[in-house]
C-alpha cells in the first residue's frame, strides 16, 4: 500500500508540475492558449483526426506573429502544456532544451508565412480523407457542418515540387512553401497518399474544421455511391461556414469532457 | 487531499442543485418529463444519434399544448435538467434567464403546431442519414425495427421554400412551417444536406425512431450496393410499427445504462 | 451521503440475491447452465451482435430435453440469474410470476423440437447480416473462422409461410415450425428484413458462430465489391470448424472481461 | 466488505507474482523483451489487429537466434508475462508445463529459419485485410504510412501448398516453410480465406506494420471504389517506411495507454 500511496503522490505533483513550471516562465495568454492546446490536443486523438503519434497542432503565438507553438514530436492524445515548443517561421526552435521535434513543423511554418489570418493548423491522416487525394474526388461538402469546403479542398502533389523521390514528408522550407502555395485561400488542403491540413482564425476553428472535414468526407463516400448528388451552394455554404463558427464552443463542451475522460489525466 | 473533497462536495451539490431547482418551480408531471428528457439527450449522444454540440430534443408540455421544452443551446450529451427552456408555439422562450437558445427551434415549433398528436421532436445530423437526402435515393425499411419508414422518408429541399441562398438552417417560423410540410403525416423527414427529424407520441418513441432510422439507413446503404432489396411492404411495416412501439422500455433500459456510464454524471 | 449508503446496499442485495434465489430452487447443473447463459447475454451485446432490447439466446434444459430457458422480456446486455425463465417445446412458461416474455421465444421451442442435437440458440438483429437477408446474396465463408456457413446460409421468407400481412415476428408455433423448416440442418438461417439465428450444441458455439457469422458478412460485404471471390471450398470449410469448435475458450475468455467490463455488474 | 479486501489482496499478488517468476528464471534481456511482448500483445488487441482468442505475436529469442517466444494459446489482450513460451524452430516447446500451444507457431518457426533478420511475427485475422486475400485484389501503399507494402504483399493460398482438403491452419513445418516461401522478402503476406502475417526486426516493427497494413487496407478499400488510385511509387513507400521506421516510439506511446486502460491490470 505504502507504494500506492507514492504512485499517487507522482501522479499528483506530474499534475501540476507541467502548468505550474510553464506559468512560470510564460505571459499569461501564452499560458491560456497552451492550455487549450492541450486540450485541443487530447480532443483530435479522440475524436479520431489524429490516432496514433502522427499529425500535430499548431498555433501563432498570441503576442508575436512569428512565432508558434506546437508539441514536442509526441502523440496528440499525450500532449501536456509542457511538451509546448515555441518555434521561428523558420522552423527552428526558440528553446529546444533537447526536446525531438516535429520534422514536418515546416508544414505550419510556412502556412503561417503565407496566411497572416492564420492562427492554427491541424495535420492529419485521417483514413476518411485518403480516398479523395489519392482518386482526386473532389471533396465538396454534403453536410452543412462543412460549408467550409464549398470550393472543393485542392489537393496537394508533393511529386510536383519535390518530384519522383520524395520521402513524402513536408521537411523542409520549400517543401511547407509548396503546400502552403497549394493551399492558397482554403481552408483544407489534401496531400495525396499523406493525409490533410485544416487552418482557422483560432485553434477551436482549425480543430473544428478537421473534424467535419472527416465527417463530410465519409458522408460522401457513401453518397457517391447511390447517384447523383448534390452539394451546398456557394452562398449556402459560405453563410453555414459563418454561423457554425459562432457555434463552436457547444461543440466544444462535449469534446473536451469526452477527450478527457479517454486520455490520460491532465 | 483537501481540495479533491472540496471538488467532491461542489460535484455532489451540483447533481442535486439541478433538479432540486426544477422540481421547485414545476409541477411534478413537468419535473418527470424533465427527468426522462435528460436521459433521452445523453441516449441520442451516447447512440451517435447526436455526436456533437448541434442536434437537438423537445417535448410537447405535459400541461400546455401550445407550449414545448428544450435545452439551452448545448450538446444533447452534456444536459442537464435546469438547461431545459419552455417555449410557446412561437418559439419565444418564456423566461429565458440569459440562456443561449437553439437557432431552429422553429423545426420543433412548427412540427407541433401542424401535428397536434405529436409530443416529441429530434433534430439529427447522423452521418447515416444524410447521403439519402442528397442522393434522392429513398429510404425504404429493410429492417422491421424501421417498418415506420413505409412509405419512405420524405425530404425538405430547403431551397423551395427559401430560396438559394438561405444559411440552410430552419431557423424562422416560415421555413419551420415549410419543413412541417415536407413532413407531412410521416414520422422522419430528411433535411438535404443537413440531417433529419423523427417525431412522437412520447419522447420514448421519436428517439426510438430516430436510432432505427440510423440503423436502417446504414443497412439499406449495403443493401443497395447488393442488387435488388426487398422492403417491407405496408402492411408488415405498419403492424411490426406498432407491435415494437409497445417494447421500447427494454431498449431504453440499455440505452439509458449505456448513456450514464458514457456522460457526465447526472 | 445516507442515501448514497442505502443505494450502494440495495446494489449489494441486487447482486447477491439473484444467484442464491436461483441456487436455492435449482439443481446445480441448472444453476452453471444459467451462470454461463447471463455471461453469454452479455458478450452478445457487447460485440455487437445483440445491441439493443431486442434479439435472445436460449439453451435446452440440461436436465430435460423437452424444456429451454431464455430470459424474461429484457435487453442481452442487462440480463442477470433471476432473468431466466423455463419454458416447456410449446412456448408455455413453467413458472412465469408475471414476467414478461419475448413472444419470439416460438423461434427457439420449434428449432429444439426439431434440432434435437441443438442445445443453445441465438436471435439476432446485428446489421451487418441484413443485406444478405433483403437481397438474396449468398452468405457464404470468406473466413475460416465462418467455416460453418459453407453451404451458405438459407434465408427465411416469412411471406412463404405466413403470408403478406404478417407482423415480421415469428410469434407463433406454426411460424416457428416454417422457420425451423427454413433452417433445416444448417447452424444460421437468415430471416429476411429481420435478421438471423444461429444454433449450436453448446451455449458457447452458439454464440461464437453469431459472432463470427457477422464478422464473415462484413468481409464478404466489401470482398463482393473487389471482384471474383474465392470461398472456402467444402472440406476446408467443415475442417476449420470443426477445428474452431476446440478453441472458443480462447475466444470466450477475452470476449468475458470486456463484456464484464461494459454491462452492468454482476 | 471483507471479501472485497480479499479480492484486492489476491489482484495484488496475481500483478506481481507473474513478472516475479519470470524474472527469477530470465536472463535480463529476455524478460524485458517478454515485458515489452506483453505490452504489445495489448496493444494488438486494442488497436483490433487481434480482436478474439485467435492470432498471436511472437519474437527471437534475444540470446538465442534459434528458439522464439510466443503466448501459451490465449487471446492476445489478456497476456501476461507468464503466458510466454519458448520454442525452437521446429516449433516444440522447451518447458511446456501443461501449457496448450497454439497450432500454427509453426509460421512463426518457419519464418524465424527462412528470414535470419527477421526477430518478431504477427499473424492476425483483422477484416479489413480479408478482402484482398480473397480477390486478388493487390494490397498497395495509399498511405504513406504503409510504404512497407510497395511491391504490394503477397498471397498465401493453402490450395498450393496444401491441396483442396486442408483444415487452412498453418499447422505443419512444411505447410510454415511455403508460407515463409510465399512471403520471401516481403513484410507482410496475405493468406487466402484467413488473415495475414506482418514480420519485423523489432516487436515494435512488426506491431506497426501490422497496425498500419490494417489502416491502408481501409482506406483503399474505399478509394478502389472512387476511381483510379494513385499509389505510392517505389522510391516514395521506400524512403518513408524507413523514416517511419525511426517515429515508431511515438505511436506506441499512447498505444500502449490506450491497451492498458482497456486490457486486465497487468
Amino acid at each position: 500500500m505504502a507504494s500506492m500511496r507514492r504512485a499517487m503522490v507522482v501522479a499528483l505533483l506530474c499534475t501540476f508540475a507541467a502548468p505550474g513550471h510553464l506559468s512560470a516562465q510564460s505571459p499569461p495568454q501564452i499560458a491560456d492558449a497552451i492550455g487549450e492546446f492541450v486540450v485541443a490536443n487530447r480532443i483530435l486523438a479522440d475524436q479520431g483526426v489524429i490516432a496514433d503519434g502522427f499529425g500535430h497542432l499548431s498555433f501563432r503565438s498570441p503576442t508575436d506573429p512569428n512565432r508558434f507553438f506546437m508539441s514536442r514530436a509526441r502523440a496528440a492524445g499525450m500532449v501536456v502544456a509542457d511538451d509546448a515548443m515555441e518555434f521561428d517561421l523558420g522552423g527552428q526552435a526558440m528553446d529546444q532544451r533537447g526536446r525531438p521535434m516535429f520534422s514536418e513543423r515546416f508544414i505550419h511554418a510556412e502556412i503561417y508565412k503565407a496566411r497572416p489570418e492564420v492562427k492554427a493548423v491541424v495535420h492529419s491522416h485521417a483514413p476518411a480523407l485518403l480516398p479523395f487525394g489519392v482518386t482526386g474526388t473532389p471533396l465538396r461538402p454534403v453536410s452543412h457542418m462543412a460549408g467550409f469546403l464549398v470550393r472543393a479542398a485542392p489537393v496537394f502533389e508533393i511529386r510536383e515540387a519535390g518530384g519522383n523521390e520524395t520521402n513524402m514528408l513536408v521537411s523542409t522550407p520549400a517543401l511547407g512553401a509548396a503546400l502552403a502555395s497549394s493551399l492558397g485561400q482554403a481552408p483544407v488542403v489534401l496531400m495525396r497518399g499523406h493525409g490533410f491540413n485544416a487552418v482557422g482564425t483560432t485553434i477551436k476553428q482549425a480543430v473544428s474544421r478537421a473534424i467535419y472535414a472527416e465527417v463530410n468526407a465519409r458522408i460522401l463516400t457513401e453518397a457517391l455511391k447511390m447517384g447523383s448528388v448534390v452539394y451546398l451552394n456557394e452562398s449556402e455554404a459560405a453563410k453555414i461556414a459563418k454561423t457554425n463558427d459562432a457555434s463552436i464552443e457547444r461543440s466544444w463542451e462535449i469534446w473536451k469532457f469526452r477527450a478527457l475522460a479517454n486520455t490520460p489525466k491532465l
